[in-house]
C-alpha cells in the first residue's frame, strides 16, 4: 500500500493534459485550486497506515491474499459492505469534503459482477481480463476514476439519434489490437487525481446502440484524454490561502474528460457490444455508488460539530431552541447513516462471489441524501447567525487599521479568540455556500444519479403485488392470488 | 410451540378481571371488540408453524436448545436482531395492525441483560430467577405483556412527591414470601391477550424512590389485577361486523392495568430497590421496543398496497402524480425499514451474552416512526379520493332501496365490483382514521416513548466532542484535544 | 333573517327522501347522527343576530338594499371578500367542524358572474332568472347546497364515453316548461340541511357533451331527489351521546344525492348547453370554494386551544418543546390564514359587478390546506400523549366499579377534574381521528378539489414567461422579448 | 425624485471611510465588488420614473403633497402597505438580489409612530424633529440605512453587563448641542450606498440601560463613522467580470459600521433615554421589515424563471416530474406572497396616522421566508442538473483550445447556444450557492431577525385564551370565562 507521500509523487509523475481557466496546467499537484482535492485523496492512503483505522481502511485481497487498501477491494461479505459505509463516513469526517476515491472502487466491484455474468452467457473472457487488471490496481494501490455520465445533448433523444454521435462515448474504429473511442464523460469528480480512468456506459443500451455498450480502463495520462476543470463556488479563495477558505486542507474538483480518438487495447476492454448487459452494469455501479454517499454522513458530522461550536462561541449553546436544532441535525444525519448501513446489511452474494448492496435500500438511502443535507445546512445557517455572510475578510482581520475593530466588535464569549469564531464561521460558509457546498449539497443531489433516477429504481424494485395482496386479503377482496 | 388454536384456548382458560363500557366481561376471547386483537396475537403462533416463515418466526433457545417461537427468544447474535425486525414487518403486513406480542419479547431481553448486571454488582440472584422464568415462558410459548408506563399524575413532580403515592407502581408491603404492590400501568397494548404481565419501572429512580425501583412478572389473571379496556376510534364498528370494519380480521386493544394490592412471590421479582439499575432497564427496554416499530413498515406495506389498489379501481394508477405519490409512500416506508435494520446491524453483545440494538439508531428509527406514517397516511388519503369519507354504510349497500343506486353510481373502472372498491376504501379509512389508525398513527407517536424521549436519547448518545474536533481541525482552531 | 330556531323548523318542514344505514329516515332534524350537523348550520343563523358578530355575519343586499345573512350575499368589494374569510374562521372556531353553508354562497357568487357573461355572449336571460332566484334566497334566508362533483365512473374517460351515461348528471328530456335530469352528485356536505340544491357541472365540457353543460337550482325536497348519508369515522358515537363524542354539539354529514328523472322548470335553469362556459363556472366556483377553506383556520384554532389545554392539564405546558410545538401549530395555522386573506385582498371586479378572489392565490391557499392541518393534527397528537387513544369510555368513568380507578389513576395536575382531562382528550380524538377529522383532514384534502386540481390551476395561472424574461435579462441571454 | 444617474453621482460625492480586504477604498461606486449593489439601489430610482411602474414606485407625501419615491413614504392606508409588498416583489424580480433600500423606509415608518407616542407620554418634540427630517429625506429622495443590530458580544448578558460597554451602541457624552455615541452596528446591508444612517436600539432596554435607548440619524459620511465591507460567497468573481458572475448587473453588500465617538446634533436625535419605548421601536421596525421580505418572492420569481429555462434547454421541460417541481417552487413562492399581502391587508392605523402591518402575520410571513427559499433553491438545483457545479469557466469557453470542446459537449437542445445554457446555470449557481445566495438564503434566515425572534413574537401575539375557550366550550368543560 502506498503512503500519502508516495501517492502525491505518483500523481506528480503523470503527464495529463489538464486545462483550467482557459490554460493548460503544467502541474496539478501544486496548483492551489486542485491541491486540496489531491490532499483529500492522499488521506485515503494515509489512514490505511494508521493502526486505529486499519480494520476499516484495509482488507485482504481475495485474489492475492495480500493486505490492500479497501478502496481497491472486491466486497467478499456483508461485513465488507458495512465496513465500506463506515469508511465513507470516517473519511467524510476527516476531510470535510469529497475524497473522490469511492467511485473507482464502485466501478471495480460492478465490473467484477458484470464481466462474470457476460462471460457466462457469451463465453467471453472479460472477467479474466478484469481480474488481471484488478490485481494490477491492487498491487499498485491505484486510484481509479469511474466515468459514467455522458454529456447526453438533447435528453429527449437516445444516443444513436443525437445530431452529434459523440454526445455519448462510442467506438469509432475497431483494430486488431484494440478499439478507438470518441466522446466525453462529464462531472468527473477527482479525475486528475486518478491513475486510471474506468469507463462505463451511462444508460441501458439497445441493439441499435451496440457500439455505445462499452466499458474499458486506461491510464489517466493516455494520449488523447483531455481534462477541463470545472469551477466551484468560491474556488479562487484557494488562491488567497488562509482562513477565508474555511476548510484549510481539503476540497474537491470536477472535470470534463474528453476522449479525442483514444486507443484502448483489447486487454483493457471489459464490455463491448453486449448491450443487454449495459443496464446491469449501470444499475450495479449506481447501487454501489449510491451506498457510497455514506460519506455525506461524515461531512454532516463536521457541519454539526461546527454548528455546536459556533453556538458555544456565541454563548447560546444552552438555549433550548439551539439544542433542539442540533438534535434535529443529528437525527437527520443518523437517519442517513441508517440508510447506508441497511443497504449493506441486506446485501447479497452475486454469482461471481462479489457481494452487492440491496438495490432498493441503496436507492432509498441516496434519495434521502438528496434532501437531508440541505435541511442540515439550513439549520446550520440558522445556528451560525448572520455574521456567517457579513464577516469581513482575513485581510481586514490582519490589517492594523481594521483588525482592531473586528477584534473588538466580533468578540463572542470570553476565552475564545475572535479569530477562532471567524474560522468556524468560514467553515460553515464553506460547507453551506462555498466550495464544499458543491460536494455536500449539489453533488448530494446529482452524484450517483439525480433524484428522479432513484425514484424510478425505487418504483421498479418494490414488490407491489405482495403489498396489494396483503391489503386485499385483510378487507375481503377475493380475486387476489393465493398467498 | 403452541398453535393458534391452542393459544386461543389458553386465553379462554384465563380468568382475568376485565371491564369495558362500564361492565365486567365474562369472556374476552369472543367479545367482538377484543377478538380481532386476540386473532392478531394468534397469528404470531400460526406463522411459526408455516414452513415459509420458519426462519423468521422461530429460533433455538440458548438455554434449552429447543426450537421456540422467536417472540420468547433472547437475541444471541446480530442476525437474531435483524430477524426480529423482519418478523415485525412480516406480521405488520399480515395483520395490518398491532399484533401486541413484541413488548413481552423486549421486556424479556432487557431483563436478561439487567438482571445479569445487577447480580454482578450486588451478588443477587435475579438472573437465575429470570432464566428459570424464561425457560417457563419458552416451554409454554407464552405471550407476555411488558408493562412500563405509570400514570404519572402531575408530570412536573417525581414519584415520591406525588400527592397520591400510587401514581407510580410501588411496594406497599414486604413479606417473607414476597412483596405486595399497588399502582397501575397505562397504555397496555394487548394486555388481556397475555398470559403473563412483566412489570418494569417507568423511569430512572433515585434513592428516595427505592420502593419504585421494581420489576416482576405475574400470571395475567392473578388476584387483584384489574383491566379496563380503552376506547378506540370506530371501536363499535366491530360490533356491526362486515366490511365497514375495513380490516375484517385483526385489530388491537389497549388497557389500563390496576394492581390493587397484588402479591408477588420472590421468585418472580427481578429487581427491587436497585434504583441505580432502573435507568438501565428503562433504556434497554426502550431501545429494543423502539426497534420493534419495524412492525409499522409492515402496516405501511398494507396501506401502500391499498392505495395502489384504489388508484387502479379509480382508473388513475397511471397518472404521473399518482405514481409519484406511491413512490413517495414507498420511499418513506423503506426509510423506516432502513432504521430498524441498521440499529440491529450495529448491535452489540452485552456481558450477559444477549445482543442489544444500537441505542442511538434505535431512537433515530423510532423518531422517524413518529413522523413518516402520518405523511404516508396523508398521501393515502390523497390517492383514495373523497369517497373515503362520504361513502354510505354496508347496510345501504345491501338494502334493496339504496343498494341499486350505490352499485350504479359508485362503479369505478369496469371489471371491478363496486363492493370491492368500497372494501378497499374502508381499509384505508381503518388505517388512517379508524381503529387501525390508533396503532399506525397515535401509537407510532407515543408507543415505546414519545418523540421528546427519543430526542433526549439522541442528544445524549451523540459523540459531539468528536464532531467538534473534526470541525476545529479542518478550520485551524488549535485548542482541540489531539485526535 | 331567520333565527336558529326558525331555521330548524324550516328544515323540519321539508319532506326529503333520506336514507341512512339502509333505512329511510322520517326525520333528519332529530336524528342523533345528523342533528349535530343541522346545529352547525343553525349557528350561521344564530351568530347573524349577535351584535358582536354583525359586521362579519351580515351584509346589505345589492339587489334589495336589505340587511341579509352574508351567506346569501354577492360580494360587492374586496372588503366583502376579506370578511367572507373572517366569517369562515369565526364559524370554524365556533363549531369545531364543517358548518356546510359556504358551498351555496360560493355557487351563488359563481353563477352571478357566469350567467352575466353567458347572457353577454348569447343574449340569453340566465342572469335575470338568477337574480330573481337570488332575491328569493336572500329574502327567505335559505341554505343552499352547491352540488358539483359527479360520480365520474372510470376517470380515464370523458362524460359522453362512459358506459353508463348517467355517471355525469345530464338532461334526459326537454319539455316546454323545463327539463328532466338524471344522474348524481357525490360528497354533498350538509345536503339534507339545505333548502335548495344548486347544481353545476363538474368539469369543462366539450361540444359533444352539451347536455352535460348544465346548471340549475331546486328545492331540496323536490320529487325524485334521493339522499343517501355517508358514514364517518366514529359516527355511531353520536348515538351514545355524552362526552365520548368529543364535540358535544356540532358535526358534519355527507350525502350522495341522486336525481332520478327530476323535473326542473326553465326559470330555475341557469346554464344549459353553453358548454363553452362550463369551464368558467367550475373555475369561479372552485376559486371561491378554495377560499372558503378559511374555515379550517378556525377549526385549527380549536385544536390548538385543545392542545394547549391538555398540556396544562398534564403539567407540561411550560416545557420548551411543548411551547415550541404549540408555536409551530400556530405558525402553520396563521400561514393558512394568510392565504385566505391574500386571495381576497387581491380580488378583482368582474363585469357583472361581483368581486372574484385571485384564482392563483385561492388555489395556493387551498393547496396548503391539503397539507398543514395534517401536520397540525400530528403535533396535537404528540402533545396529547398516548392517553388520547387508550382512555376507557365515559361508561367506565361513570360506573361505580371502574370509575374510582379512572378518577384515581387519570388524575393530572391538581385542581383539574379527571373528567375535564378526558373531555379535552376526546375533543382532540374527535378532530384528529374521529368524526371531525373527516372534515378537518380528509375534507381539507379533497373538498373544493383534490391537490392535483390545485396544482393544475397553479401551473396554469403562473405568468412563467415573465419570470423567464427576468432571469434571462439578468444573466445576459439575449433572445428574450423586450420587457 | 432623483434619477438613477443622479443617485449614482450623489453617492460618488460622499466621502465615507470604507475598508475592504484590509484597505481603504477611495471610491466605492466604481469598485467592481460594490458597484453591482449600488446599481441595485439605483434601480429603485430608475423604476420610479417608468410610467408602467409609477403606481407602485411612487406615492404622495402626506406632509408636502408632493410626488415622492415610495421608499421615502409614510404609509397612509392599507393600500399603501399592500403596494409596498408589491414594490418589494417587483424590485426583487428586476434585480435578482437585495436592493437594500427597504430598511430605511421601514425605519422611517417605525419612527413616525414611536416618536409620536413618546411625545404623547413625555411632551417631548421627537415627532416634530422627525417630520422635519422626513421632509428633508423626501425632498432629496435619499436612501437611508436603518441600523439596528448591535454586535451583542456574549449573548447571555444584557447590554450594561457586557465586559466591553461598547458592544451595544450608546451615548458616551452629552453636550449642549447634541450627544457623542460609540459602538457598532453589524450586518448593515447596503450601508455604503446610503446617504443617511438611521440608528435604532437592537432590543427592549431597561432603566439601567437608559443610555442605550437611543435613536438618531446622520449623514453616512459623518466623521467617525467607519465601514468595513463583509465578504460574500464568490465575491471576487465580480473582479473577473463576465458571465461567471451569474447576475451580470446586480448584487448586494454588507458592512460593519463603527461609530468611533461620533457627534449627533439634537435635531437628529429621535429617542434618548425613553427606554420604555425602545421595545416598541424594535417591534414596529421589525414588523415592517419582516413584511419587506416580500422582495424574496421576486428573487424567487427569477430563480423559478431560471429553472424553467434550464429545463427547456436540457430538453426535459415536459417531463412530469420537472413540471411538478416547477409547480412546487411556484406554490411555495406564492405562499410567501400570501404572507406579505395578508400582513398588509390586515394592517391598522396607529395614533400618529401611520398604518402598521399586522404584527402576527408579518412574523408568520418572515418565518416562512426562513424556510421556503431554501427548499425552492434545493429544487432549482435538482432541475439544473450536475452541470451547475462542474461547468468550467468562461475563460475555458472563450479559449481556442478548450472552447471547441465545451461548445461540442455542452450542447443541449438544438437552437440554443451553449453559452446561453452556461449563463442560465451560472445564474442558478449565483442564487443558490454564490453571491446572491447570501441574500436569497442566509439573509432570508437572519435578516429582520432570526427564526427564533419570529417564534417569540408569534407565541406572544396569539390570543391563546380565546382558542382554549372555544375548545373547552365544545367539549363541555365548564370553568371557562363566558365568551
Amino acid at each position: 500500500m502506498m503512503t500519502a507521500e508516495q501517492y502525491e509523487e505518483s500523481i506528480r509523475a503523470l503527464n495529463c493534459e489538464v486545462y483550467m481557466f482557459g490554460n493548460r496546467l503544467e502541474n496539478t499537484v501544486d496548483n492551489p485550486i486542485i491541491r486540496p482535492s489531491m490532499k483529500a485523496v492522499a488521506r485515503t492512503y494515509e489512514l490505511a497506515h494508521r493502526p486505529e483505522h486499519k480494520n476499516i481502511m484495509t482488507a485482504t485481497s481475495h485474489i492475492t491474499g495480500e493486505k490492500i487498501n479497501r478502496f481497491t477491494h472486491i466486497h467478499q461479505s456483508i461485513k465488507d459492505l458495512i465496513t465500506k459505509s463506515k469508511m465513507g463516513r470516517l473519511l467524510g469526517r476527516e476531510t470535510g469534503c469529497c475524497f473522490q476515491r469511492c467511485v473507482g472502487m464502485d466501478a471495480l466491484n460492478a465490473l467484477s459482477i458484470v464481466t462474470y455474468d457476460i462471460d457466462e452467457k457469451y463465453r467471453t473472457e472479460y472477467n479474466k481480463r478484469f481480474l488481471s487488471y484488478l490485481e494490477y490496481v491492487q498491487e499498485n494501490d491505484l486510484t481509479c476514476d469511474g466515468a459514467m455520465t455522458d454529456p447526453k445533448g438533447d435528453r429527449s433523444l437516445p444516443p444513436h439519434s443525437q445530431k452529434d454521435p459523440d454526445l455519448y462515448l462510442h467506438v469509432v474504429e475497431e483494430r486488431n489490437d484494440g478499439i478507438v473511442v470518441r466522446g466525453a464523460k462529464a462531472h468527473q469528480t477527482g479525475a486528475v487525481n486518478s491513475h486510471e480512468i474506468i469507463v462505463m456506459p451511462t444508460l441501458s443500451m439497445r441493439e441499435a446502440e451496440k457500439e455505445y455498450a462499452l466499458s474499458f480502463a486506461l491510464p489517466s495520462d493516455t494520449d488523447g484524454i483531455i481534462y477541463i476543470i470545472g469551477r466551484q463556488s468560491c474556488d479562487t479563495r484557494k488562491l488567497e490561502g488562509g482562513m477565508d477558505q474555511g476548510n484549510l486542507f481539503y476540497g474537491g474538483h470536477e472535470a470534463l474528460i474528453i476522449f479525442d480518438n483514444v486507443f484502448v487495447p483489447w486487454e483493457r476492454v471489459f464490455m463491448y457490444k453486449e448491450y443487454d448487459f449495459s443496464g446491469q452494469l449501470v444499475e450495479k455501479f449506481a447501487s454501489y455508488h449510491r451506498q457510497s454517499y455514506a460519506c455525506k454522513v461524515g461531512v454532516g458530522d463536521v457541519l454539526i460539530g461546527a454548528a455546536q461550536t459556533i453556538a458555544e462561541y456565541n454563548g447560546v449553546a444552552k438555549a433550548s431552541h439551539i439544542k433542539d436544532k442540533i438534535c434535529e441535525m443529528n437525527h437527520l444525519n443518523e437517519t442517513l447513516y441508517c440508510g447506508c448501513i441497511a443497504c449493506a446489511a441486506e446485501g447479497v452474494r452475486e454469482r461471481s462471489g462479489t457481494y452487492s448492496v440491496n438495490t432498493l435500500l441503496a436507492n432509498v438511502h441516496k434519495h434521502n441524501v438528496t434532501r437531508f443535507p440541505y435541511e442540515i445546512a439550513r439549520i446550520a445557517q440558522d445556528i451560525a447567525g448572520g455574521l456567517l455572510v457579513t464577516m469581513p475578510s482575513e485581510q481586514d482581520f490582519r490589517s492594523p487599521e481594521t483588525g482592531k475593530w473586528l477584534k473588538k466588535y466580533y468578540k463572542g464569549i470570553s476565552g475564545i479568540p475572535t479569530g477562532d469564531r471567524m474560522r468556524i464561521l468560514r467553515l460553515i460558509e464553506n460547507l453551506t455556500l462555498g466550495a464544499a457546498a458543491v460536494g455536500y449539497l449539489t453533488e448530494s443531489m446529482h452524484g450517483a444519479g439525480s433524484p428522479q433516477a432513484q425514484r424510478i429504481m425505487i418504483s421498479r424494485s418494490i414488490p407491489m403485488k405482495e403489498k396489494q395482496e396483503a391489503a386485499k386479503r385483510l378487507c375481503g377482496i377475493k380475486e387476489q392470488k393465493s398467498s
